[in-house]
């Protein structure tokens, strides 16, 4: 990480069923569910001419899309997820790829290609949470 | 509401899949999931001669407990729900109903006996919560 | 307030410039702003047919259009404030008034009319806010 | 409790050491500590004529003169408390006691005396909170 | 970024007027407001004598002294901002190099003159806030 | 840093007692108490094949192990801190290196030797807190 560095984050959330498998999960091996509260995080060196690192209602525009995907589903029966642990730290990488995605195609707008990487984190409770952090 | 009026509330929370039958529900009709961040909040009118409303450790056990039974579920196979849309607002009833039991079998000790009421809310996202609040 | 109650609470904002008038001010005379975390709360007694004290897709709604009509403004350049310190404890109850006037619209659905209150509370800081609560 | 009510919160917190006697404690028996957010909350049935409940500047100042008088100390040493468990729920009845007393006596303001109730509550984790409601 | 890292973190707020220039606002570029909850970090790579990265208290002062220049203004009427979108992450930036600039000026003690960076983050609703990162 | 990077984290809390020693501190020298929300976060570059950066249910205990040889304790009767100021800087880097030893005793489990880095923050209030991040 080099500086000076920006940031913008915006917060959504998703309400997914889904289950585990492997002896680590224990009883999360059962079908059970979570509300994510996700926030998304868009880093840049410096900021665009308007003095923004990203505009932050096409972000949460984005981000609202990119969750609108898994949202109120179960993930168990959703083919992008067929052998995969939907876990936290995976949804989170999925969030995060397909935010970048995103960028890269210009829905962000134009001057949102000179981010220099993402973010995502995904609370599962007021006790815990994951993060996903890549390069753009 | 008389005054003085004394509460403690406990925090914890459970993960749990569902899906709701009514044409309010729209898209939640469909099998998803929540995480229920979940407040305990026990009422009386004066404290016990401790000085306290309950004992939070043993209010905190009661709660995960009764959280304990519902966890890491899909609400939709339970007996106890057959029929009945688990919505955070039903749910909030049965958590504080199963509380109001446990308080009136001694669970919470002698003194919690003199407690006048529980709330329960349901915290199912940032930005969405439903409480139920009864009489003891 | 009599028992069992239920209530639901969604959570949205608006970002609005003011000034006040009166000594008691201070600074805050001067034209400022404020981001206001709306949340609103519906009461009832008990749960319609379907589970729910109101669909909480539609409450978010309503009250995303209520703030709509604020959000974004300097509130001293709005005729229905002539005159009138739009301090935390006014908008509040403004927002409720509202609220109110579009569940008697039937703006929340029939079941919507059985509510027995509204309650808004407005966060103007982490260390700050005021509520209004009325009955319907 | 009457409608309608209009309320104004102000937040704060203090760090202390302390120690309780009584089984129920168990290892809280031993010398401990607490931070405690302390929520104050000021009630009444109407607005002054500045269109406030209190003014925010001086329930913050109240407050923190309250607090001022017990943060940073061990409370087992304070002539005030002997005898006495300084639960979560005593010390916020000690701190609503003594707001209520310093609104009596004007500190608050001439228009507060129109207020018609405190609250008072202590969140001494993410997990546990306590509150003491009271008339003036 | 190295390792070991401590760093000490502390909040205030400030509530401001603005407008913005530029099509990507939309209707942002009305005069209107916003709450900022800022938080002040201090980063250094290991500790001072008395065992911190900064006096919190004096870290608190500053900040407060930073935000004292800008709370409860228009800031469309600052000189310091002519032509300037005064955005969530140009504030950000404005108040981090202010701090700055109290550092290398002795503001916060002999010893903080040893810290490796600031950031400051601005949230200016429970959905989004933005950050500025720097090296001192 | 290098991207990609996943991590988790979990959230306790302890409430202990202590006194500093040294001018900085001011009345903070007299014995006080505080409670510490600590979150704990585990960082690695990749997953694990069941798709995790570390057992939730494992991170939780090994946490609150390590929080209970602190909690409900004045530290300045602790032979492990005797001439050593507890801030909450230092308190943070205790925390994350008993944590540490854990994870190289394998007691997150075998796949968790994988983690690349720790990182601890303790909350001591709601406008104050302290992290240590370090490799492992």
């Amino acid at each position: 990480m080099s500086y000076p560095l920006f940031s913008v984050t915006v917060r959504d959330h998703m309400m997914i069923a889904h289950s585990f498998r492997g002896e680590v999960f224990g009883p999360a091996r059962a079908l059970h569910g979570a509300t994510y509260v996700v926030d998304a995080t868009f880093r840049r060196a410096d900021l665009d001419e308007d003095g923004i690192v990203v505009d932050i209602a096409r972000a949460t525009q984005e981000l609202s899309d990119v969750l609108g995907a898994l949202n109120l589903r179960n993930l168990d029966d959703e083919p992008a997820f067929a052998g995969v642990n939907t876990t936290t730290e995976v949804l989170a990488r999925v969030i995060a790829d397909r935010l970048a995605e995103r960028v890269h195609a210009g829905g962000l707008g134009e001057s949102a290609r000179g981010l220099a990487g993402i973010t995502v984190t995904l609370h599962e409770s007021h006790v815990a949470w994951a993060s996903y952090e890549r390069s753009l």
